[in-house]
């Protein structure tokens, strides 16, 4: 019977909210909030014009700039109240010439290996470099390894993502260290180089570029990733040729930092105005590709919103904040720069949603915060049920919001939220070069503003952000 | 308080399920099953095979003959009881030499319009139709041009399917009369042929095919789809130049009924063997593309289910049988005799499943079926929704079921349901020549197919299928 008490206790919001007259009148608005989103939408178009008028826009490259100049020009045109640029010193990574890699057989015989930098690695000398490949799944085997069994040598990371998986983000997480943090273990056992295999769960040809780091003071060895079928080409070659070596020409460099901007629009709540709702997706993308789904479809969803409210002419009651965050993929330094000056100013910030996931079909929101009003907002979310499921709305959970929103989470600071599309396709594209405006479908990319839209318009004039503390400078 | 009596009443089956122990069994089970069909599915490579080793099947074509054998074969290799061939005569269509159009100005220039003929359509005469173009939206608009406004003219059916409703299978209900029945429509109106606005939300430039049929004695006139690009500028072109025309060379032909089959494939059942369950979907697709989404995905997936049983070793307690329907596109042949078999025969089908609605991401299952039973079912699918939500599988409502199960439906029969998977990409490739292997995503097709036998895996054990009442020869 515990249980049954604890379920009515749940249900009952639901079920009085469902009786309440504001139910039929919050249906008819989502309801015309998806008509217009599914009609007159600027998203798509926005999309297009991002990803082949300006096209890949890594953070201190060209492309970025006119990327921030673009977004401004969008914003201001749409009759925010006002936008600005916030300055961020951003690092500056190029690819340089394409790069190059074989695979040399010991009988000489060779193959073309093709391959891509990954952010932030350093080139290889002008010679190249030359060396066995020892293949590995995670850093415990280099441990074993120890210096005697990795020196010299070229370390291929091949742990492939965890397919029973059904979140594809998850079997990500799963993986990623052998890309983020590769070449840094290896470094210190004498290894030359590393290659990983792709954060793909496709078997295909398409190399998956993403940022890297090194230790501060430790050895700098390149590093690049391999396509999924090129790495399961090599571990079979390995096994029946141990020796075959593998020859890399890398012409990647970093240089100084660059500066650049967050790009930021606004409308001022109607009756909070002091407290400020945060939408927002990553300006940067990587170099290959248009980054299409990462994360354009997050920045013309976010404009969207603000769009929304505009030609639909209601004033928020809360601020309805724009941000288009700089460097989300190589350091993430417009997020941290974002919440350091909301951190100064003592900004009080009651909620911030990210779309960072691709423009897929949504499937619902995550909720991203400790305080005990994030548990009660939950519930409430989940009170909204009825009002989200005819669009496909369902997933409403606990989870992770994403990295640009993450820097502003504090003990008493604002209901973080992501936008969950459908996962299955995204790292088909992800930091690579399909990652295109051809490979989003309009409508998935309109449902996932319409939902982001429905869920500002029910949350700004809910008691829910009332539960923020204010935290002053928090 | 009477909402609130019922809605306990509702979830009552919920809660008391999950204090089961077999709850956890059930969800142990659930997880391998998903396991297994994202890690050793056959079902990717089985579409590959149909899709590039068979490729388009249209009824009475050989390739519908080469899919006949195959699915035969692949279904006998995966140890199925047993395998048999159903035979059923198929209409016989051919489109002939490639279809082409041109508008041709008033001014005498002209420009091509690609076009390709519906299904069932009579070709142009050797020397072609020229003739001036009215644009409709709907047949009432026939009602009033008349015979003096359509006599001798081309009908453009140009209804858009409606972008505001998020289901595309709504939206392609709204419009697909202007193909199915735009040239009967038009012929007694004196029009010479009719081309339909294609079947697809997007804006490109593919036409889709798609059946059609004539009155039985009235006059035959050709019929062809043109791209929503196409339909759009040809509008645009209408209004600055109402007397533009447009000529027509189709080469399509019927021929005689052909000999087909329905292919099946079954395992008995150890507890009930004379009870039925079915799952399917059909062998034949158009003759444009390759029929990986449209129906593909569901064949294999329908292939699927009982391999899954086979696999793990599991008889299940009703006979499953996998039906792989001929005919759905043009005619339905294949599932009327199926059905006019089990009439004949008294089969006692408890259950039918069908998948065609493409191999995207699965959101849920409809139920369709009218006796007092399927009430009490679709409660009961509720009550494993949280089996099923850790997959993505939310959506649980009445509603159709499939074309090819339709022909089941009885007062007293089985239990009707259909997979329904993430709609909006699927009038993308519908009935086109990009819908083939390279628009099917693998993990959104294996994760159709665990949903489908995840259901069948519940859905037999459970006491759902005792209470289709026994009707004999029903």
């Amino acid at each position: 019977m515990i249980r049954f008490t604890l379920l009515t206790a749940l249900l009952l919001p639901a079920m009085l909210y469902a009786q309440n007259a504001s139910y039929l009148q919050d249906s008819a608005t989502i309801r015309s909030i998806y008509d217009q989103a599914l009609t007159q939408s600027q998203a798509y178009e926005n999309l297009t014009e991002l990803c082949t008028d300006i096209g890949p826009r890594l953070s201190g490259s060209q492309g970025a700039e006119k990327a921030v100049d673009w977004a401004a020009q969008k914003l201001r045109d749409m009759g925010c109240d006002s936008v600005w640029l916030q300055p961020v010193m951003v690092p500056h990574w190029e690819r340089g010439a394409p790069e190059s890699g074989r695979v040399i057989l010991s009988d000489g015989s060779t193959t073309d290996l093709p391959l891509c930098a990954l952010g932030g690695s350093v080139g290889t000398p002008k010679e190249g470099i030359r060396a066995q490949v020892v293949e590995v799944f995670n850093f415990e085997e280099l441990e074993k390894l120890g210096r005697e069994g990795l020196q010299g040598k070229i370390v291929l990371y091949n742990r492939p993502m965890e397919p029973r998986l059904v979140s594809t983000f998850e079997a990500y997480s799963g993986c990623v260290n052998q890309r983020g943090s590769g070449a840094k273990t290896a470094a210190p056992f004498g290894a030359v180089a590393v290659l990983v295999r792709s954060m793909n769960l496709r078997m295909d040809d398409l190399p998956h570029t993403g940022t890297q780091s090194y230790e501060k003071d430790g050895r700098k060895i390149p590093a690049a990733a391999i396509s999924t079928n090129a790495a399961a080409a090599l571990s079979r070659a390995l096994r029946t040729d141990p020796n075959l070596e593998v020859e890399l020409h890398m012409h990647c460099q970093n240089f100084e930092d660059a500066q650049s901007y967050n790009v930021i629009g606004q409308i001022t709540g109607a009756v909070h105005p002091e407290k400020v709702m945060v939408v927002g997706g990553h300006l940067d993308s990587w170099d290959l590709g248009q980054g299409a789904h990462d994360d354009g479809a997050g920045v013309v969803q976010s404009m969207e919103v603000l769009r929304a409210f505009i030609k639909a002419g209601i004033r928020p009651q809360h601020t309805l904040r724009c941000v288009l965050f700089m460097n989300e993929e190589n350091g993430a330094k417009g997020a941290r720069e974002y919440a350091r000056v909301v951190e100064e100013t003592g900004e009080f910030h009651v909620l911030a949603l990210e779309s960072d996931r691709g423009g897929f079909t949504p499937r619902g929101f995550t909720v991203d915060a400790d305080h005990p009003g994030s548990g009660k907002f939950l519930n409430g979310l989940r009170a909204w049920e009825s009002l989200f499921s005819p669009y496909g709305i369902h997933y409403l959970e606990h989870g992770f919001s994403g990295v640009d929103v993450s820097f502003l989470k504090r003990d008493k600071g604002p209901l973080l939220m992501g936008l969950v599309p459908d996962s299955q396709r995204y790292f088909d594209y992800h930091h690579a070069k399909n990652d295109r405006i051809e490979a989003v479908n309009k409508r998935e990319l309109e449902l996932g503003a319409a939902a982001m839209v429905s869920l500002i318009y029910l949350v700004d004039k809910s008691e829910y952000l009332e539960l923020v503390p204010p935290s002053g400078k928090y």
